[in-house]
């Protein structure tokens, strides 16, 4: 069994996912987050609003995922965010056509005689009786109101709707760049054959931010003090993976901009704080195919995993491709004027007319989920029949669990009140009374909680709970009334061991 | 002006709201929540959060938006999830029949004669050739994959979802009664005819929580905490508003259990806790007319606003219909083995197959939102020139300002280092350095800032700042050392005035 496959089972019987209408039979593409995997979902996304847009005095927006017509045909959604596909004569299946061939072609002739020099065949009936079958638009299509014509889709990304709102942020927000507007939220494609797990979704969340900015100053406060970062990456072309620091990447033209690379080292600081280890994880200059013609850079996030590499972050610089087709779409001037400061920054009304440029940094949230699993699953006993997580306390699922060692005798009770302590304070906590206080500790442990504190007799006698380490299974007697204290103290620590 | 357009452009203007597509020209029923909005919907959903799920240690969970076909027959969506309609022959206008017509009809020709009798005109061209033009399902529909005929929809609520889940929730999670299960997300209504603000959206929010139970134990814990708490009802039918204790209203069974009344009793405390009024909202028991034929009583809450009373909770005691219809549309048995507990706890597997009964407290963000935005609208200065928020600080979209007094001698770096090490405990602080410091205030107090600080000479002295508090615009100085604290001490005890 590869670890994925044992991972999804985990997940299922954990409360980490759930396969969305599993009773219906499950559609694919589309997943669930459980109990406990609601619970580290929102811890991720609340690190990536706290770390990547508040920490950076930023903004965050929420925008409609209906999105009408004209706006992407502004976008190119409607033209080309499409899959050449391919049709089996035989079984009927679809299948998406650069999937089962590999080559260049661009035109169905090209793709046919492509199909029948390889001899592909359906990679469900294995008849070779297959041909292209047009290319199929990967969003997902209704319509507004009663009138039948009014086309809209469910926004690909989340990214279109800051575009959108900028012009009203920028003025309601002192009419400065630059300026940058992060967004949390589902998008939706209709892929044409979902797979990996939650790696490949038809409904996924995105945590992106679009970083406007004046051309003519691509400087970015804040980098001076992550410009010595080393990153690891891989540029199109060449298989070797080179380790340099941010800056030097920067001077090397590798980035395009000091702000991209200000974004990727704030990323390798978020993936490493939430459980990704600097070596499993690089960077990729993405070649002239795979840069879209108004990029002047994209440069994507990789994770290895037993799925293989996959890419779990995309940063572009999009210059001002989105803004201008916005404003010749819509007819509305999405220009800004710029002042020009002086001295003491108190002058006359002097500047300039400019399109702001973005870069953009993209973050998929379920994909990061599936990763944060892949590289904190540990094995533990003899027979290696202790599966735990080693989540980071900051983002663990629950914070603490609190156990009464039995029901009787007030233990309950007492539990349940400490419990209620812990909630008040806004912590995660769990509790459970049934089993024995080991199975308990190894079920505390199968979801990445990283302290336990169990009620026994003597806590009737003098208001101290064990409380247990995680990682060690290291224990200590502390007070109740500190109990509240400890948590938060060792989540700001990411303390996870009694002993070291 | 009406009050609600007044707020409108406030909200508009000061980044609460922004109409989504605004420079494509905007399409009715969908509004984006700009920066300052954000904040606050979000903190809306966290208190959600905290007070109905985490507090009790219930469960959250994640569900899909896309949902197939089946699921949406089995819920009775498909069918019965429409607005009757009326077009014009003249315009081709196209309007909710409900809304020209009063009376009662249910065919075609019913509704055909009463629009005659009563000489009903087009509202747009004033026209009476109007007829009757169907039903018009309310669910936004698209197709899942590249083969037509997968024919989904996007939920008209969040609630599929939990039910969909809820056998393997009620697996993962110790297979116990009663099971509480929460969820916060978008759900999708086509309206005919939006209108009303962010009253009544085509994109929407829902905090939505189904508690499933024993029909043999229709008790919840905590309801003996809550049970003095008076409640003002009107009951369908008559005109009168009473006030009664929550118990009293299920022992003349105006609330149909203590479930549902536990909820009602949160719900009050949750809505003046958000700055709501208790004399500004109430509960209304629905007659037989406006309850669905499977519930056993629907209690809304509705809150009196500048557009009129309007719903913003349903309650309901949707019996076992929703896992029942899934039971039979999937051919799963969702009815749970509940075991009989004996006086310790520890006997025999003995017990019964029970289908869940299910009480359904649904809140909705957005009307939410608006009411908290409508009752904490505040005006002062002579020419009541000065509008302002007096949101709970606990919500307050930030929870404090920071302001340099001026730009210059290394004021503006010292304030920079306080907004850092606020931003650094989690606290949303913004930051200002344009303008003149009364001018910065009175935009503090617009956004319902409850604390600024200001730095000054003073403070590069002796390390102090001033703390001006939004209410009475009452000042001291207090430690740069202690700010963090202040601010978290302040938005726990809710303190908005320096005096009193």
């Amino acid at each position: 069994m590869k670890l994925h496959e044992r991972l999804m089972e985990i997940a299922l019987n954990r409360s980490f996912l759930i396969p969305s209408c599993e009773i219906y039979g499950t559609v694919g593409g589309f997943y669930d987050y459980g109990p406990v995997g609601c619970l580290l979902k929102r811890k991720i996304e609340e690190r990536f609003r706290q770390f990547f847009i508040k920490k950076d005095g930023f903004f965050e927006i929420e925008t409609c995922s209906v999105l009408p017509l004209p706006v992407l045909e502004a976008s190119g959604h409607a033209k080309n965010f499409a899959d050449p596909m391919i049709k089996c004569k035989k079984c009927e299946g679809e299948f998406k056509a650069d999937e089962l061939v590999k080559g260049v072609w661009e035109k169905p002739e090209e793709l046919s005689k492509l199909l029948k020099q390889e001899k592909i065949a359906c990679p469900n009936c294995q008849s070779t009786e297959i041909e292209p079958a047009g290319w199929f638009n990967l969003m997902f299509k209704t319509n507004v109101g009663p009138v039948e014509g009014n086309t809209a889709y469910f926004r690909p990304e989340t990214a279109q709707g800051i575009f959108l709102d900028f012009s009203r942020v920028f003025r309601n927000h002192g009419t400065k760049l630059p300026l940058c507007i992060g967004q949390v939220g589902h998008s939706f494609r209709n892929e044409i054959s979902p797979r990996k797990g939650i790696i490949r979704l038809r409904e996924f969340t995105q945590m992106e931010m679009e970083y406007f900015f004046d051309p003519e100053n691509d400087k970015i406060d804040g980098f001076a003090g992550v410009e010595h970062e080393q990153m690891r990456i891989m540029v199109a072309g060449s298989e070797r993976m080179q380790k340099m620091s941010i800056k030097e990447a920067v001077k090397k033209k590798i980035i395009p901009n000091e702000i991209m690379a200000y974004f990727i080292a704030k990323q390798m600081r978020f993936y490493i704080a939430l459980g990704i280890p600097y070596e499993k994880f690089y960077f990729k200059k993405m070649g002239k195919k795979d840069t879209p013609h108004y990029s002047r850079g994209n440069i994507d996030l990789e994770v290895e995993t037993s799925f293989g590499a996959i890419e779990t972050v995309g940063n572009a610089y999009r210059t001002d491709f989105d803004l201008s087709s916005h404003s010749a779409k819509s007819g509305v001037d999405l220009k800004v004027f710029i002042e020009k400061e002086n001295g003491n920054g108190e002058g006359k009304s002097e500047g300039r007319k400019v399109m702001p440029h973005v870069v953009e940094p993209s973050m998929g949230v379920d994909r990061l989920f599936w990763c944060i699993l892949e590289h904190t699953f540990r094995e533990k006993g003899n027979g290696k029949e202790w599966e735990w997580f080693d989540i980071p306390p900051i983002i663990a699922p629950y914070s603490c669990a609190v156990y009464p060692l039995m029901k009787k005798d007030g233990m309950a009770e007492k539990a349940r009140a400490v419990v209620a302590a812990l909630r008040e304070e806004g912590i995660d906590a769990a509790y459970g009374e049934s089993g024995s206080i080991g199975r308990r500790y190894a079920r505390a442990d199968e979801i990445g909680t990283p302290y336990c504190f169990t009620v026994d007799y003597d806590t009737l006698k003098d208001d101290t709970v064990t409380i247990r380490y995680r990682n060690d299974g290291g224990q200590e007697r502390v007070k109740i009334s500190e109990v509240c204290g400890i948590v938060k103290e060792n989540l700001k620590k990411g303390r996870v061991k009694l002993n070291g």
